[in-house]
């Protein structure tokens, strides 16, 4: 976690566009929120306007982004809103500076519903965490 | 918001279908809840019947629908049950007059964790919402 | 519900594996949990690596799975961390024991936001549901 859905009209996203997108997301929680790298997934749906709709319209030139992520010290809602303004602004580059329109929302799931090569992530800030980090990949937790 | 995903066997549901599918939920919420119609995403995920199991059976007449959506009125149970009740009622010509199994479920998900082309979607009920809803369309926010 | 996503890369899973995962996945729900089997949706999403990304590199041998279920008794931290490292051994033939990375996430969805075939679901250990587990398929509630 995070997992971001990245739903975009065919054409839109070409190869290139996806992996640099993947490695900005990838860069916003492991420079802001100094996650793993490979705690950040990002699955690209390509779709056919004839199969996406807003507002009951085929749609042409809409990106949907779709998040789920674990609650951190995103619960209070002035910074849940600081976030969301902050995002927007980090994918300027994908989003608004490419004429699109765009939706995206996220939702925090449990923290204890998580786990990673069978592990449960150890906590924010932990020995352990600070391990995976560095080596970029999971390992047997220490439990400091 | 809402997002939905609808989950449907290949041939269940046709172009022409799709559309008026997505028009019907689209009324739903702009009817009902008086939600601008551009806030109503619709996504069409047609599947084999191989790569989707209900009980562990290739489901060959089985729709799943997946929502996602920002908390309103709806906290309460009971009112969550009779939206769910209206809801299959309000998609019938879709689901139970077409001899298909059908499962729909909704998560509200943190309203201060959403934009759209890069807005905090204005509060329910503002002058910014009205013009939102009259335009169809996002625009600068005054705030009021 | 649950309703799991499983997306894996193209090659990993076969037709006979897809319908295996399935078959235990929903016994893990209908022999633990005693739900009925067609409560237990498995949509497989098959990826190219090139639109799917983990820490901003292409996923080549990475499965994610993605749940939304009810909360039942799970509630607890504790024990969500014993069903999730419960669940990783339960599923191990399909992800540790092939040499994988994974990763599962569990959200909880409003039990009252859910209707199978129309009906809101009768209550855990109610007659109505006894019976829709003893048939596997849903019927008109009794309200008992």
């Amino acid at each position: 976690m995070p997992m971001w859905h990245v739903h975009y009209p065919k054409g839109v996203y070409d190869a290139a566009d996806r992996r640099a997108l993947s490695t900005r997301i990838t860069e916003l929680y492991h420079e802001r929120v100094k996650l793993p790298k490979f705690y950040v997934s990002v699955a690209f749906h390509e779709f056919d306007p004839e199969h996406f709709f807003v507002g009951g319209e085929p749609a042409e030139r809409f990106v949907r982004i779709w998040i789920d992520q674990i609650a951190r010290q995103n619960a209070d809602p002035e910074r849940q809103r600081r976030w969301m303004v902050m995002l927007n602004d980090w994918l300027s580059a994908f989003l608004a500076d490419r004429g699109l329109n765009w939706e995206i929302h996220i939702d925090n799931t449990p923290t204890d519903f998580w786990t990673i090569d069978g592990y449960l992530p150890p906590p924010y800030g932990s020995e352990d965490e600070q391990r995976w980090l560095a080596e970029n990949k999971s390992s047997e937790l220490l439990g400091r």
